[in-house]
């Protein structure tokens, strides 16, 4: 019996191009020039469709901790100098520990629903160790944004790479794979929704 | 009632990052380094499987006429001083008139079994003319490799992509999409096989 323990898994919804945002991002338009009028209008907009897509929004949010990069968490740059506590109000979508990276030290930030901001400043891996012990039984997911996704990838910590892929391409922005080297994957799953197609890969090596 | 006359089409094998060839392309490895040991081992290997990717294959040599880069064509670079005939052998799978892109001009070359190699060297809107005359009711396809494929997005000509991924990331060689403009699409169809996902795209603008 093999333990999931400790799992490290990866949701990103991506342009047939390979970027998770645009150029431009703003706070006005975190996911930049992706075509859309505002908040991940076309690269998120199968989201909306929750009963098509409602196997892959419920592993989305099955982890029992999570980390994103700073990016991913708000528009505020070095000193936590303005309240920010992220895109999703009172009750964020998590109900469990967020880990966020950060070269800024901040005290955390418990929210409603069980969500926790635990601001990270020493590294991936610490951020990794933290989410891992947090989690206990289960699964730990990267959330974003690709910068973050590539560092992990690149440090070979992500076993399981979900891709939802968008019909369209951005041509800029920020890429997922940029600067990873080769990896050896597994197709371990595969689907077609009607505006999205969701791939499921075991990253091998 | 639309015809589909002049329709083009583009097949293309790429991996998870969006790589149709690896680094270091050679005579002896034309899909450079892909993690496999020679002919496209890892980007290609799902062809092989003739049963279960049956309705892609036959649709992938439906067009009645092809465009592809010289790089495809073959290793020659620059005149044509050593007779080469692509790398398919005598009896082409092709049945049809090719274009080859090449700024060096060269005599058509007929081969068994209908295939004959035309060489265009004035350009991509030239060989598109000639491939529509020659297609007649049929479709244009566009065989690669990305560096062929991405002049003719970039300049809005493609009318279907039809992409196959595969399992791996590359990290580095010759990317679809490099260079070319934000696109909208139109998810036509997804598939999933057990090694390669197809996906057909409709190229709205």
């Amino acid at each position: 019996m093999t333990t999931r323990m400790g799992r490290v898994t990866c949701d990103l919804s991506i342009s047939v191009d390979g970027y998770s945002a645009g150029l431009n991002q703003s706070e006005q338009r975190p996911f930049g020039d992706d075509g859309g009028d505002g908040w991940g209008d076309k690269l998120h907009a199968w989201m909306t469709d929750t009963e098509e897509n409602r196997a892959e929004l419920e592993r989305m949010t099955a982890a029992t901790a999570f980390i994103m990069g700073r990016n991913m968490f708000g528009p505020v740059r070095g000193e936590w100098d303005r309240q920010w506590n992220g895109w999703w109000g009172d009750n964020p979508p998590y109900h469990a520990p967020v880990f966020v990276l950060t070269h800024h030290p901040r005290d955390p930030q418990p929210m409603d629903g069980g969500t926790t901001f635990h601001f990270v400043t020493d590294g991936i891996e610490s951020a990794l160790k933290s989410a891992r012990e947090a989690a206990g039984d289960g699964a730990v997911s990267v959330q974003g944004g690709a910068t973050t996704v590539n560092q992990y990838l690149a440090a070979g910590l992500i076993d399981e790479l979900r891709l939802h892929i968008v019909p369209i391409t951005l041509g800029a922005g920020t890429r997922l794979f940029d600067g990873v080297p080769s990896l050896n994957l597994e197709q371990a799953e595969s689907r077609a929704a009607s505006s999205v197609t969701h791939l499921t890969y075991r990253v091998l090596s």
